[in-house]
């Protein structure tokens, strides 16, 4: 969204209203190419990840680029069904596999199930008995390298809930080999999310394309690398790695191997297409302090509270960007705790009811944890491209959306 | 939730499913009693503070007890009239009310709004001129003491957000008493959440019964003096002030003082009145960790990821309360980052899928800060009583739910 977008901005404001969510497709389509070009010389499947932004339009422009979907939930695995992709491109991942949900994915016929423990790969193979079928699968390894990214957000040690050991995956994979109802056909890994080195990334590739050598050595039937996501984007003006290398790295490991490379990015894709957009309503200037109290809060971005994470910051007034000089304040949001800050430190120039807020670096990790905190409701979602073309992707809540689920109980009481 | 209430969690949960929230109602009745009893020599109001906990029958029952409502949100002011509570007994506080939000609270005729900035009180007084009215209104005056709690929930010093300083206050006032369109009726303070010394509490209270004083000597017609909330539950074996004490030390400092006693507890009511029940998925021992996997998640509870915070656990087997001996273990839930843990490091006897985990204390902030993250539906809610009487008071979310706002643009499009 840059100064060439501002002919829109009131406009938009005017028909959405304010905090708003703003996405840029077209950054969205160029994120997915880049990544997706690096692998043209092998074959590929880029699988959005949705826990980032699982929003139905937004998934389904992804599926009509040729995305696949990596899915967490049944909910994300219905998602990606209802905007277009198809069960072949769909992955289903997590430490937390319910049965139903292993059914009903299985029943669709994903192409695979990514298995992260051993109780879980003895309950997929249950179901699949139970359906009479083969379940292909993969299974999730941990490598025990660091990622060096938020503790939250690192999944690749061994202290973490992810995966199994690789000494374990040896012994899994042979078990899954031998049974009639599984069908191992994957390996995957993924250590974290921003992750700003490659190193950490290539020592696990290196890690993961040994164990697959010397499993394929013994005949197990495996076609896909799941290289996982992870891919760090600049928030503020982080040094990230060359997709070049990246891709090099994974297709250098892979030499040799007849093997569909996955890769299932979230962030990279969307995290700097999205911005959240909202109004002033009060400045305050305490003794000790300047705030900037927006209509945005914790409950619509949690990023910053809950993992002090930080989101570049615009000012736009009166349909222009301002860019005239200001003091260090913090941008914080209506909710009742100290908690809710949006920024922290940053400098702005002096703003008045009505002046817009425009956090950068959105798209991923925003939306898809927000919440109806201190009975707010959540935001409306707007999709642009680069035609100008604006259309809306997700309604705003109203606050009859909030109760609907306790109304029905409070009346029957009375 | 003793073992004596063990015949019913089967049935529960057989009927409701898990993750479920309960809530046991005459919990709340015996906590809003034992606050509303110590002021009984004073005209006393309980605002219960519907942030902790919004549900419509829970805020119904605190109504029909003869509870009001305090509210940061038209939404949370919305909700109460629904439930059955006066306007009259609704106070609406926050640092960033809106506009629309602060013209609906006048029309409405709530007893008063928590001002919190100059440029607040010009907007009420604005919008009150426009109503033709005359708004009543208190002050939030911040006394600039340390409650020593987490960071997050402290709001009484001078570097939170909330309220105006002393010096500021006793400006705004005058103002507010010579404006045709404001009435200042109340004087407010409120210095944080979970609170556990009387010490920080008696401070302010002294500040801001001076202050009181010196405004009711100049001719101001102050009626209520609303003490906030902020008293401390026991979540592990927290030592607490007595309300006794509490009350005592409120009632000390207002001596000779013919005003109104607005307390407003949220967390006090429900904190301890609600607990989390979820089901083991799976068990898993990496090489350096015993992890616990269950089916409730950082999005249904998400005060430990967020203020690291503990929360007492149970563990019942086929009906039954289960005290064998266990080793160390961190209960996660299924969500994909490592910050979706519920217990760590807890001792808890070897578990099978199916077994319940209940977590203790998350009566408040609990439901009320669930997300659908990894597009995972939210609990149900179920209140039970003394008697034995069980009913559900909010339905599980489904996945339509969950993409309703989303489906008519996607259709539209396609």
């Amino acid at each position: 969204m840059e100064q060439s977008f501002f002919p829109c901005i009131n406009e938009l404001i005017g028909r959405f209203g304010t905090p708003l969510y703003l996405y840029d497709f077209s950054h969205i389509t160029q994120q997915y190419h880049a990544l997706k070009d690096e692998f043209a010389a092998r074959k590929s499947l880029i699988a959005y990840a949705l826990k980032a932004n699982s929003n139905l339009s937004l998934v389904a422009h992804l599926a009509r680029l040729g995305s696949g979907a990596d899915c967490v939930s049944l909910g994300e695995v219905k998602r990606a069904l209802l905007a277009g992709i198809a069960p072949y491109k769909i992955i289903f991942s997590g430490v937390g596999k319910q049965e139903y949900e292993i059914r009903e994915a299985l029943k669709i016929g994903i192409l695979f199930l990514n298995v992260e423990s051993e109780a879980e790969l003895l309950c997929v193979e249950k179901v699949a008995c139970e359906l009479g079928i083969c379940a292909r699968i993969s299974l999730r390894v941990n490598p025990d390298i660091d990622p060096k990214t938020h503790p939250y957000i690192s999944t690749g040690l061994s202290e973490n809930k992810f995966g199994v050991s690789i000494d374990e995956a040896k012994r899994l994979y042979l078990y899954a080999h031998k049974s009639e109802h599984l069908e191992p056909v994957a390996i995957h890994f993924h250590i974290g999310s921003q992750i700003l080195s490659l190193e950490p990334l290539a020592q696990s590739v290196q890690k993961i394309a040994a164990l697959l050598r010397s499993l394929l050595a013994i005949g197990l039937p495996l076609r896909f690398f799941d290289v996982g996501g992870g891919i760090g984007i600049p928030y503020k003006n982080e040094q990230t790695f060359a997709l070049y290398d990246y891709a090099q790295m994974i297709l250098a490991n892979l030499s040799g191997l007849d093997v569909t490379i996955i890769c299932e990015p979230g962030r990279f894709i969307v995290g700097n297409s999205g911005f959240l957009v909202c109004s002033v309503l009060y400045e305050k200037i305490t003794q000790s302090k300047r705030f900037v109290i927006v209509d945005g809060a914790m409950n619509d971005l949690l990023r910053p509270t809950l993992y002090q994470a930080y989101h570049d910051v615009m000012v736009w007034r009166n349909g222009w960007l301002a860019t005239d000089n200001g003091t260090a304040c913090d941008v914080v949001g209506p909710i009742c705790e100290s908690g809710d800050w949006l920024a922290k430190d940053v400098v702005l120039p002096p703003l008045q009811s009505g002046d817009l807020i425009v956090f950068k670096s959105a798209g991923a990790y925003g939306m898809a944890m927000a919440s109806n905190y201190n009975s707010r409701e959540r935001a409306a979602e707007v999709a642009f491209d680069h035609t100008g073309k604006i259309w809306q992707i997700r309604e705003r809540e109203s606050l009859q959306n909030l109760w609907a689920l306790e109304l029905p109980f409070l009346q029957a009481q009375n």
